[in-house]
């Protein structure tokens, strides 16, 4: 495998014995994440663990064959599932590499050995795997046609968390907010300044179709979010900011090419980072469509 | 009929001959509205017609019969269909009442003379009908159980101008903050002070199906919207509210209930006004479910 900065991952697997599962399995698919690290790299493992800002990492929750939606209820012997494991830096990828070079036979979640069936590393192997380097993505978006429009997937409940309130909506503010953040936060070569500006007066929803849906944990606890599509536009002007603030408009005329390139880069990172909260147990799995 | 300060009226309606509909005909229905009016109060209608701020009326688009889908393409005469005429003052309840006192033969729209089977003057008569006085209302919803959600129906697009875009999404500020600026511009009655606050802070989205639809205007113009449902919850508190300004918090905290009836006052003013922008041409038609 080529070196990478990210890398989706997807393990087809099979039940061991009768079960029935009764929460939703993303925080025990994220606890496999830290697991399959550990065995080629404890101390990466702990500082994964205890990191309190945007984790290198996402994960998804327990899922059905060829589908995104939560495994739930009794399954018998030998029956299908799958789960996904991203990583968002170098060296967690180099870590996974290494730890999934050869298919384990089995992975544990929540106390049960699953039978690993196979392990999808890039879109061929599995529709929801794939691997980039962000120089190659970068140069890719940079020689681009700026694109007009971005379509969204948000395969799993999406949410966000604004004004102390839950938000279970494809807000362009709040979903392409999160992207930019995690963005910022996980990848060394910086987006233009103006993009948030940008998003907030040129970044319009025109059509989607979205639901909510709960997630129920283990522990009691319960998430909102919404699964669906969305189509964001990216407006050429915004009469509105003309008249309140030209010189930003100018700037953001001049930059327009620029800063669309750059929503086209952000909705293929989405792919590998997904949206909003809680994207390492198992919310908020997105990809351009 | 007794006096009231809001009243919706069905109108059910036949093709008088073959015809294509090719475009929404809200503004069609909308000069309906206008026409009823000038027949027995001209004047009224003149200033209805001049008024450039929030319209005292309402208006669907020519819709299927039971249904709130707007009618397109190809009818056989006597082919049925409805359009729904809201009053949103006594001046203009007063005029409808004795415009439609005897259900007119026919009515005209886009130069069409549909011929009209009947004139529903309450939810007996037609479920998208009613009429209510605003001393009534206010007296129910001073005596109800405080609400701990509210559920909205989007039957036609509904969507709002925020910040120089359009937003086909059911952003609970953008919705209620519609009902509460059609409220306070044609109600006598002031709510709470504390109701815009509380709705941006203790008002979330909780449970929603949405999608966007387009409609065409003969003019070329479209509109995009949501149809859809939408429940709304309403939080006993907001946590970041609580540190950020505990004033109000402790403010909002006390009129908690009050407030909260107030949502549900405005929940039913809702059936009547409908949500968001061009309700005078058939968009954002909602009721309380």
């Amino acid at each position: 495998m080529l070196p990478a900065d990210l890398a989706a991952y997807g393990l087809r697997l099979r039940a061991p014995h009768a079960l029935t599962v009764e929460n939703h399995m993303g925080r025990a698919v994220q606890q496999l994440v830290l697991d399959l690290v550990r065995r080629v790299d404890p101390s990466l493992s702990e500082a994964l663990h205890a990191l309190s800002q945007t984790k290198p990492y996402a994960a998804s929750g327990l899922l059905l064959p060829e589908s995104a939606r939560p495994v739930l209820g009794k399954l018998a012997v030998g029956d299908r599932a799958w789960v996904r494991v991203v990583c968002l830096s170098s060296e967690v990828v180099a870590a996974l590499d290494r730890s999934l070079e050869r298919a384990p036979a089995e992975v544990e979640i929540d106390r049960v050995r699953w039978q690993v069936e196979s392990v999808g590393r890039d879109s061929a192997e599995h529709p929801w795997a794939g691997r980039a380097a962000l120089t190659d993505l970068i140069q890719h978006h940079r020689a681009a046609d700026p694109p007009g429009k971005l379509t969204l997937e948000f395969a799993t409940p999406t949410g966000f968390h604004s004004g102390g309130l839950n938000v279970p909506l494809p807000q362009p503010a709040l979903v392409w907010g999160s992207l930019l953040r995690q963005w910022n936060d996980l990848c060394p070569l910086p987006l233009p300044d103006d993009l948030t500006p940008f998003i907030a007066w040129q970044v319009m929803l025109n059509r989607y179709r979205a639901e909510t849906q709960i997630l129920r944990f283990k522990q009691g606890s319960q998430q909102i979010g919404f699964t669906g599509q969305a189509t964001f536009a990216i407006a050429r002007r915004n009469e509105q900011l003309e008249r309140s603030d030209p010189a930003l408009a100018e700037r953001l005329s001049a930059q327009g090419d620029e800063l669309a390139r750059a929503l086209g880069l952000l909705a293929e990172f989405a792919f590998y980072c997904g949206v909003g909260i809680k994207t390492t147990t198992g919310m908020g799995m997105v990809r351009a469509v």
